[in-house]
């Protein structure tokens, strides 16, 4: 069994699937005999030598932990500085893979981690040491480049679609007497790929929603009023989704724009009472709404199975990557064929994926900017498709499992972050 | 075949198993010959005589109602008044009901729709009209008396447990660096029932959710941020869920207190961001905060088998006792043992039930105030066992269907309301 390790960290916001991709790493190692350690928190478990011996846990852990939300070994947000205003923390990197014999190094997140694997990778060569990084796909914002697509979108995606079906058939019901406007908001600081996917959840005209604000769009109170007026006129009712990005002509976030509460403190952001206080005030309109928040990135229990399976093999070809010697790469999906759908793995190296994001294209978003096109459609709808239900307990609950995270003993000196 | 009609009608909010109950009693008529009328929009359509023949739908689209969450006929939030103040109303009900040989009236709500159940019943018999009047017990606020829990609470029940669940995961990961701190609204004005179901989320000490803010309890500030804090101390992070009816100690709601948000105008009512403004302010910590609205109660996809088992049950019973020939009944649910749960439906006497509230006792919050004790488990655990899927079709979505709602012909002048 050969000594040296892998080193995989969770980095950003977790998924309902970022797990699914860590099981898939392990089992790979398993297979190839290989000790996969985790980094506790991310790269910060990395950087404070605080390993985790994922040889420790069970079989039966890791078969769970491909159903199991969040993230395993917990996850950060802390992107490293450049190599120019902090060289010390890589060289601490290295330092530490060093001490443990570490030889593959998987950062699974978004652009900021592949950009952070990318300079490691160059810096284990600057540094005489053979480490090899690879990059892993994950992000429910669906913004890296060169991946058709990323792990964890589509059950976000398929948790937006389905909770604007269900919840517009309790409006429509409602809608005689009581709420005639729904707004619910998603996320999607920046890229408009979670509001787009509330679009899949009806199929013909004057099904919900009957309106989607996108980030990619500056916010235009008169239109979006006249809109849901009109909306309200025809259809009895109306259904708003809203990314939680959305700005107005001055540039500025409606979530963050001053506001405040029942305490007299500064509002926390919201974009979905903002947007309801205007319809209540303006159209006089009975409103209600909603914000999942973390409700919509960690629910399992709604899973896509494309998703749960791409996160699995992202995962799995990651590890062998690796394994095999590369180096300075991601594996991306590579979707060949719409219908059916079909996708493969493939390598990419991570310098043309690093920092850079992927916006919702303009070809994806109606005319009128409140819906989505046929081509949304096709890309969109086999990502939410298949169901993966974790398994459930006799009380009702999904079985997650609670891994042991036994620490691996240090070897160097605290270092000072 | 009898000419004589049954009427159904659906009153207040919808759950995610009222239309399994409107299956129930369409399926218990189509087997005893007898037509089901549906009345639009709840009584409403019962006054405006606008009625659906239920008889026009094929028998696929029954079956798929039983999986269709929201309200397939229209529900409507109307009180009638007291007989005293609009006699007009009831007698008009009576009216329309003779004009369509209407002689079995099921009314599917809550305490206000037994109550009007109980007086038409009363009415019918004083305007010699022969009319069996029926309460289905339906409500996701389980605030009925007499039976044991409401069709509707045990789903969203197991929604609100589920999404607590995972989305501990999810801030457990986070909060090394990020949000410690995570305040999920839930639905209840009156009673903490849904709050106490998030309780099941959690088994050992230490899992989420940490606090509970019941709407029995005068909410604390003090109490609660040295909760909060102690919590973050102890666990890393804290989990809180608070029911929207939560009050300050000069009982005024925390979802009502005046703010202002982004666009200068009242704030719309949400006691998780008020919370959560108030953590970050007085704590400095970092928190999110969801108000799933809506998606808790229609959220059919995780429906509990056990709730949508007594919704169909206590909708088939209904039919059953009308066509028998009781008169202001309501069956309701009754346990008769806990471990292994079971139940039976019973009818029980509308005036015993109409009017009243069934609040949270007290030996099911612990005496801190913040949890849920072994005797609400006891009580809560069976009603969201069990799953009850509906079908997923190829696009991922679940097929819920739209019924035809084929009015039937009037045959009285409009009746001014």
């Amino acid at each position: 069994m050969p000594t040296s390790k892998l080193l995989y960290a969770q980095s950003g916001g977790v998924t309902a699937v970022i797990n699914a991709t860590a099981a898939a790493v392990i089992d790979a190692c398993r297979r190839r005999k290989v000790t996969a350690y985790a980094a506790r928190n991310g790269i910060l478990g990395a950087l404070r030598e605080d390993l985790i011996d994922t040889s420790k846990e069970p079989a039966a852990a890791i078969k769970a932990l491909r159903h199991t939300p969040g993230g395993a070994f917990g996850s950060c947000r802390y992107k490293l500085k450049s190599i120019e205003q902090n060289r010390a923390q890589y060289e601490r990197l290295i330092e530490v893979f060093r001490a443990h014999d570490i030889r593959w190094f998987l950062y699974n997140g978004g652009k900021d981690s592949a950009d952070t694997a990318l300079k490691l990778s160059r810096l284990g060569q600057a540094m005489g040491y053979d480490i090899r990084c690879i990059g892993v796909p994950k992000t429910v914002d669906n913004d890296l480049v060169v991946t058709d697509c990323c792990p964890g979108f589509g059950s976000v995606a398929k948790y937006t679609a389905v909770s604007v079906r269900e919840c517009a058939l309790d409006v429509a019901s409602m809608a005689d007497t009581s709420t005639k406007v729904f707004v619910m908001e998603v996320m999607g600081r920046h890229a408009g790929w979670i509001a787009a996917a509330a679009g899949l959840a009806g199929t013909r005209r004057d099904d919900a929603p009957h309106i989607i604000l996108f980030p990619e769009n500056t916010f235009d109170e008169t239109r979006f009023l006249q809109r849901v007026r009109e909306t309200v006129e025809r259809v009895g009712w109306c259904v708003v989704v809203a990314s939680e990005g959305i700005r107005n002509a001055g540039g500025k976030f409606l979530s963050e724009a001053g506001s405040t509460d029942a305490f007299g403190h500064a509002q926390l952001g919201g974009v979905a009472p903002a947007l309801a206080a205007l319809v209540r005030d303006k159209l006089k309109l009975k409103v209600h709404w909603a914000l999942p928040d973390y409700l919509q990135r960690s629910a399992r229990h709604i899973a896509s199975k494309t998703d749960a399976d791409q996160a699995w093999a992202v995962g799995k070809a990651a590890a062998e990557c690796a394994l095999a010697g590369e180096n300075a790469v991601m594996p991306v999906i590579v979707r060949t064929s719409d219908s059916p759908y079909r996708w493969k793995i493939e390598a990419a190296a991570l310098d043309k994926i690093a920092n850079r994001e992927k916006k919702l294209p303009s070809s994806f978003m109606t005319r009128d900017g409140f819906g989505i096109t046929a081509a949304a459609r096709r890309y969109l709808s086999p990502l939410i498709r298949g169901e993966a239900p974790p398994p459930y307990g006799k009380d009702g609950l999904p079985e997650y499992v609670a891994l042991k995270n036994t620490a691996v003993r240090k070897r160097l000196a605290p270092f000072d972050m």
